[in-house]
């Protein structure tokens, strides 16, 4: 009796469930094939179940509040929708690549959500007047000679090289200049550097590992007003054990012997992985070569020995190494090296030895110091050594090329290293850089003329003119900078091409408004192309110096177009009739 | 054993039904709270469970295939999104607003899809050279007098009357040269009217009710060298009883004795609401009153008793008879109305009372005969009689000013009406129109310098210069008619006109440009304000009018332009670097 009671109870609950079964069935959209081991979930089921209608799927409840739906764009294409009553959803994949417009899911604690940004760069408002003494615009955020399109810092002149249009490498003024005002912008923000000297032949002295068959003596150099330290090897060098994190800026002056294939040598470990890689630093002319773990800087010494500053940032001179024999290693981190050793090979002597956070005013000079010693001393221009092909409809630029906004950065560089040291060779460089603001582009100068009326500055002086507009405002601003550091027996040519330039500025500046954006040059004027649009991060340099500008000229334009222009990176857009 | 076995069985049975029911219920995503009544499909349920999560809710399968995710738009506000696995959908309400493009639901035979238009404006490709004997453009599809800012038809010039930038109304060159143009195109493309004369005093007769006292009688006019329809009434009119459709234009020669307050009536009734209102002709002065069925269009007769021309789209009339008492019904149907009546009240001649399809070269010649009529003899000039409130920055254009767009369309007019009839009248006033174009806008004429080196037909002549780009171009085809269409030494002028406008057009075509659209003008180089973008149908008529000048000149720029302007409608830009 038990056990038919219980058997009882079982059917009932039996029927019960299977009850429940098909109702629940019934709800998720079953249909009795869609018991085969293919079923992964009501979204395939009902796929299959719809397929036969046009392809129109429905997503969701039994009351189909959200289906699947085709858009077709412009009549060209399709592209997969949802659809929720009213409510038509447009994938953000589609939408990235038809507008060009950025996003990202991003989590806050556990809140997932998904950031739509309409441009990718970043506006730097200025804190006060701009100042020529103080940060160059935002410049203190460069870090030039990391970027890919530099080969290397230069072991002889200490400045970058470029491969931006010609793989061998040339000194490119405009780069170097940004090179010298980032260091000279990082000087001011930057915190005090620590400083360690190893070596400096009287007051510092440091345990060297002297083998067999090589000398080294502390002695009294006449030129130097110094004690230094003589070094000479036969065999293996003289070695200084080292374990120094951090302060990877080796400073050091030296005098190698071209003779004795003579080199400084530093060596960086990766502390955890053991592996190693020597600098060396050596009297070559060869820019930079590298095999294996070894890399060499050539100091490019020449016949005469002399008396060299020698600056190196060695976690830059790792990495370009590295980049040279394509071991590209970007994303290593200062923090994972330390400096193992430094080794003197041949023959030659050293003083003030050292390792520092940071040498930015030794980097900012190096510059300053190109900028004297490269400028051709008739026009006043700095030479861009490499053919820049022409866009279409534009001849090439044949080496030699000067641009207004090397001039005007060189500028930058040069006034401020005036006004630093007082040396008034960085002033005669400035001055005489401005001669080629005052002949025309097809002349061999920077200059062009909008419809024959409009004096422009040329980034590239290219024939056709181009009217670039970031390479513009920055001689403007170098021509600035002059007009405020120098004497004011020397600021007449400055503050004339200055004036004139910024009323050309006034006259053109809108003609790069898009309405939602910014054009990059007035190229489709000259040669009847498409504009050329500027992405977001020239448009931000717009921005800029547009807010730059504001804080020196009180012309409303300047501001409320900054304004505007803003706007249009969050998407704004000038009005429509 | 029977019943304990099938018992048995039905337990066995029920255990597995069991199995597959948790099964089942597992993949639905079901958790034992879901059995509760509310339950009305699974994204409610699966609402619930995770509204504890922010508010992140699954729509989906138990995978979390589908999602509510909140959109934060460049950090400023949030919209509600859908998220599938790794893409995000966007609502499209948001993406109109933000983006202003454009989309509807369409559905074709059952399958719905929803079309996303980047713009709404049409392109018109020339299927031949631009011959200025043959359709303007594709005027054609002009309906000018049924315009909102078109106040009526004036019964005394046949012309528009423009209410857009002054209630009272006013003579708008520019509109009644577009009115011109578009019924010389449709005379071109649309197929011979249907015409049924009424009444000419001679060949056809109708059977007038002529009531006690009133008189009719046909007799001949030594001024029309024709038999005429005199009549003379006291009391009520005569009357004519008609069941006409779709014919709805009327015309006839009429003189009307001022002293007797006289008129031609039309009575048009709805062919199924039987309302009907009366179309009154007078010789009144007031251009149109209008008070309950009643529509009165003043013919302003003047002292003298003289024969006039009437032709008048009794349909246009009505409707703006109908707007003018706020009843405004725009969608009536032409279709829907019938003429039942046309009354005769006073005394007066008329001859040749017609009703037709269309008049097209009626209007196009009243348009014509205005530009004849009311062109300032010494200056060129059409004055636009009202004032046009400048645009922040600009200047008010004071009543009396002209316009290259209001002259380039009247000489477009004339030459056409030139170029039909031979009349002189119409080739002297067309060269004479060419007249403002050599002085300069702030002296009273329509040029402007941009930059004081580049001329330009203005089509506001605003104080500082607005360069808006359509009106030139339309005054270019303007000169270009002429110089067609003109003996070869009455062409000097305006060859010279023109192309010193071609060249002017070539060098500031791409200033336009914006990259993904075109700029109405460049007022935002003359007063520094935001550039105004030209909404679609203004970028259209920008493009279509280069595909005109593309088939007249060789240069690529015309060509290449306009295919980049027409690649913008469909949301192509213009490459950024």
């Amino acid at each position: 009796m038990m056990r038919v009671n219980l058997k009882t109870s079982l059917v009932i609950v039996c029927l019960l469930v299977m009850l429940v079964t098909l109702s629940i069935w019934t709800r998720c959209g079953g249909t009795l094939h869609s018991f085969s081991p293919s079923f992964t979930g009501r979204h395939d089921v009902l796929a299959k179940a719809n397929s036969m209608r046009n392809g129109e799927r429905s997503v969701g409840d039994a009351t189909g509040s959200f289906e699947e739906l085709d858009c077709s764009i412009n009549g060209e294409y399709t592209v997969g929708c949802r659809r929720e009553g009213e409510e038509v959803f447009l994938p953000f994949s589609f939408l990235h690549k038809y507008f060009e417009v950025y996003g990202k899911l991003a989590s806050y604690d556990g809140y997932e959500r998904f950031e739509w940004s309409h441009s990718y760069a970043n506006v730097y408002y200025p804190k006060a007047k701009y100042d020529p003494r103080g940060v160059y615009m935002y410049f203190e955020n460069y870090n030039v000679e990391v970027r890919d399109r530099v080969k290397c810092v230069s072991a002889s002149e200490g400045v970058p090289v470029s491969i931006q249009w010609e793989s061998q490498g040339y000194y490119y003024p405009t780069q170097i200049a940004q090179f010298g005002l980032s260091h000279y912008s990082k000087n001011l923000t930057e915190p005090e550097p620590r400083r360690k000297v190893l070596e400096d032949g009287s007051s510092e002295k440091s345990s060297w590992i002297v083998p067999v068959g090589a000398s080294l003596a502390r002695t009294y150099d006449a030129e130097l007003f110094s004690h230094v330290l003589h070094f000479q090897t036969a065999g293996r060098g003289i070695q200084l054990k080292l374990d120094h994190v951090l302060d990877f800026v080796l400073s050091v002056q030296i005098q190698l012997s071209v003779v004795d294939n003579s080199s400084l040598t530093v060596v960086v470990q990766h502390r955890e992985r053991k592996e190693f890689w020597n600098l060396h630093y050596t009297c070559s002319s060869q820019l930079i070569h590298a095999k294996d773990e070894d890399v060499y800087h050539g100091m490019n010494c020449g016949e005469k020995v002399q008396w060299r500053s020698l600056t190196r940032d060695l976690f830059v001179d790792l990495q370009k190494g590295l980049v040279l024999q394509n071991k590209e290693k970007r994303k290593i981190s200062r923090s994972k090296f330390k400096i193992s050793a430094i080794m003197l090979t041949g023959s030659g002597q050293l003083d003030n030895l050292t390792l520092s956070t940071s040498e930015h005013l030794a980097h900012f000079y190096a510059a300053a110091r190109w900028f004297v010693s490269n400028q051709d001393f008739k026009t006043g221009g700095w030479a861009n050594t490499v053919k820049r092909r022409g866009a279409p409809g534009m001849l090439d630029l044949l080496p030699g090329w000067y641009s207004a906004m090397g001039q005007g950065h060189g500028i930058s560089v040069l006034a401020r290293a005036y006004h630093l040291s007082g040396d008034k060779a960085y002033l005669a460089a400035a001055v005489q850089a401005l001669r080629p603001f005052k002949v025309l582009s097809k002349d061999g100068g920077v200059l062009a003329m909008f419809l024959n009326q409009v004096p422009w500055y040329e980034e590239y002086p290219t024939q056709p003119p181009s009217f670039v507009l970031n390479g513009f405002i920055y001689s403007l601003i170098g021509l600035y900078d002059l007009i405020t550091l120098a004497p004011k027996n020397f600021v007449s040519d400055a503050t004339f091409l200055y004036e004139q330039g910024m009323k050309s500025l006034k006259t053109l500046l809108l003609s790069f408004d898009t309405g939602s954006g910014t054009i990059y040059d007035l190229r489709h004027l000259t040669v009847g192309s498409a504009p050329k649009i500027a992405r977001w991060d020239y448009h931000a340099t717009h921005v800029n110096q547009l807010l730059l500008l504001a804080t020196l000229d009180q012309d409303p334009l300047f501001s409320s177009t900054a304004g505007r222009w803003v706007g249009y990176m969050n998407g704004k857009r000038a009005p429509h009739n």
